[in-house]
């Protein structure tokens, strides 16, 4: 939040942090759909506490969260609360302000769970406050899920990169393909269409050139989970994520799958030379990458990477959140590392990460892993 | 259960199946203190359904769980039921039979979870049964932790020889050294702690010499978890678990700290050679020391080796569980593979597990898998 005088954070009633997890899960139907802008998601209750209205930020341009929870609501929103993950907004962009939105439909109150950093958005709740409204920002512990859902496009506004989530498939002695190359039944069915929930929840996805002479992938959207995930349904609102290919020399197959088209899952193509981005450690310059990356709206990376890609992302600080499938299988001599080309041969080089989340997914384990703090 | 008829599977009561769970953790107490002995837990109901008395076996030659329990109920257990993670033996060894006890006491009704597989024990069931007492055997499911926490001895009945953990500590990339060969820091010292703890409740810890020449451990246990695990209290049981090297050719040091004693974390040492056990592939004969470790009461062996040794195991299909400790960090050009002598060099080759449990224990996580079904 914006202005000089911080709103203190207040205590949440127990049906506003039950709205407020609500909200989350309505947010969450945003991701990959709404960059440049972060997912929201909003909870109108009445006067007495009852849902009134839901709403959430679908895609840039489309309507706000609280814009759409009010229109369901309508009069039922008057001495109401609004609950939303973001800051309203107080600014008039592509839609109008939704500080103004809320004061015209008359609430009475706005929990909000996380203050908005942009500063042409921000200033929202000052507004608000200042309209008579009651305006209670949650504790980090309940605004805890909401900074989560927005954990890319907050690193990217706070930073002016995309957010990189480093994706890997691998056995549990860390091999990714045998040594005769061989890689394709490493992880499970289930692990692979999480996988691609992920990419669909990206706003781009990036390779190395060498994955794509050796692997020729498409690098589209298929095969999503069918079941057991909240925003795997009908109101989906992804857009194929932007193919991005690390190509200095310009190696890249005029006939590569990647440059193909095939329905809704597949993405426009991009093949970043070492003309366009300038030359770094092992291939093209990475911060020049996201830079680019950065102007055309991609606020989540997800690198898909082999070995050396990966190396050289770690090595120049650039991996956000390290996403490991782990197959609960012994490889032994397989081929090359996981990744190459952290720099060292001692411990002292060791890269330490923290464990944030560990799920497990059909036979296999999903490692969600952010930076340490040493 | 031995004998003609099997008693019917039961339906647990709730309390029953609440003192059942007493029952587990009561015998998880003996672990690593009963062999050649399997652990049990004992908890005695009075006719209302309270509990009477609780009893668990400690070591070989000492009382058995039903006797204790039945001495602490008294004149409470007439009546009663007595719920038991093992059939109660039929057999005169170094105690007298359990089903003697338990009838002498006027139990009325005896829930057990699992049947003995032991014919010179078994048959409890059936005497207990002919006289009257209401016999109930647990199903499936309400048996699975009393399953679990006699795994190993399980296995030993079944196999012949003993029930085989290989643990090992590795980064997520599965190395588990540096190229220089430092690997002090690999994982946290609540990790270490927790693998002194399944050290504490080994038969044996097995090494092979090339660990013995290059890192010189002692084998002994010692930083116990403090607190947080129940059995790690005063009535622990355990005994020191014996040293083993496996040594081909006789090159232990005399004054190697496997040789050496320290405290009641020091177990006996045994260097096995290949003039005592044979030649097998990379050292010694596998099925043959395993087959001394049995001879001597040797129900449960930690596996400590290196890749090498580890390998031969695997390669030999005598691991029986593998307890891995990751820890969230990326060592990149580390030294060998976390296990070196798995046959082939294709996907063919990959030896498959599932994943029995996952626990995050400090930083790092703790994975417990098991042989898959392919």
């Amino acid at each position: 939040m914006s202005g000089g005088t911080p709103l203190p954070g207040g205590v949440l009633r127990d049906v506003e942090r039950s709205a407020l997890a609500r909200a989350v899960v309505l947010a969450a139907r945003g991701l990959g759909g709404t960059s440049p802008n972060p997912v929201v998601g909003c909870v109108v209750l009445d006067a007495d506490g009852a849902v009134a209205g839901e709403g959430w930020h679908a895609r840039a341009g489309g309507p706000h969260a609280e814009v759409v929870a009010l229109a369901v609501a309508g009069e039922r929103a008057r001495g109401g609360t609004a609950v939303v993950t973001l800051e309203p907004c107080d600014h008039t962009g592509r839609t109008g302000p939704c500080s103004g939105a809320l004061l015209a439909a008359g609430v009475a109150r706005v929990v909000l769970a996380v203050a908005d950093p942009d500063p042409r958005a921000a200033g929202g709740a000052a507004t608000l406050a200042a309209a008579g409204v009651d305006v209670v920002t949650a504790s980090v512990e309940d605004a805890r899920e909401a900074l989560r859902v927005n954990a890319s496009w907050l690193l990217a506004q706070r930073l002016g990169r995309p957010h990189v989530t480093w994706k890997y498939a691998a056995t549990l002695d860390g091999r990714s393909a045998a040594a005769d190359g061989s890689s394709r039944w490493i992880t499970s069915p289930q692990a692979r269409a999480d996988a691609h929930l992920l990419r669909a929840r990206s706003d781009a996805v990036v390779v190395g050139v060498g994955t794509v002479l050796a692997d020729d992938p498409s690098l589209t959207v298929r095969d999503l989970p069918a079941t057991g995930d909240d925003v795997a349904d009908a109101e989906l609102a992804w857009r194929a994520p932007l193919r991005v290919v690390l190509d200095a020399d310009g190696r890249t197959p005029p006939d590569a799958a990647v440059r193909r088209g095939g329905g809704p899952g597949a993405g426009e193509t991009l093949v970043l030379t070492a003309a366009e981005v300038g030359r770094g450690p092992g291939g093209v310059d990475l911060p020049a990458v996201l830079a680019v990356l950065h102007a055309r709206g991609v606020r989540s990376v997800m690198l898909e990477g082999g070995p050396r890609l990966a190396g050289a992302f770690v090595d120049a600080g650039l991996v956000d959140r390290v996403r490991a499938y782990v197959a609960p299988a012994l490889l032994g001599q397989g081929s090359a590392a996981l990744v190459s080309a952290v720099t060292g041969t001692s411990m002292d080089a060791v890269v330490r990460l923290e464990v944030d989340d560990v799920a497990r997914v059909g036979p296999d384990l999903r490692v969600d892993l952010v930076p340490g703090h040493e």
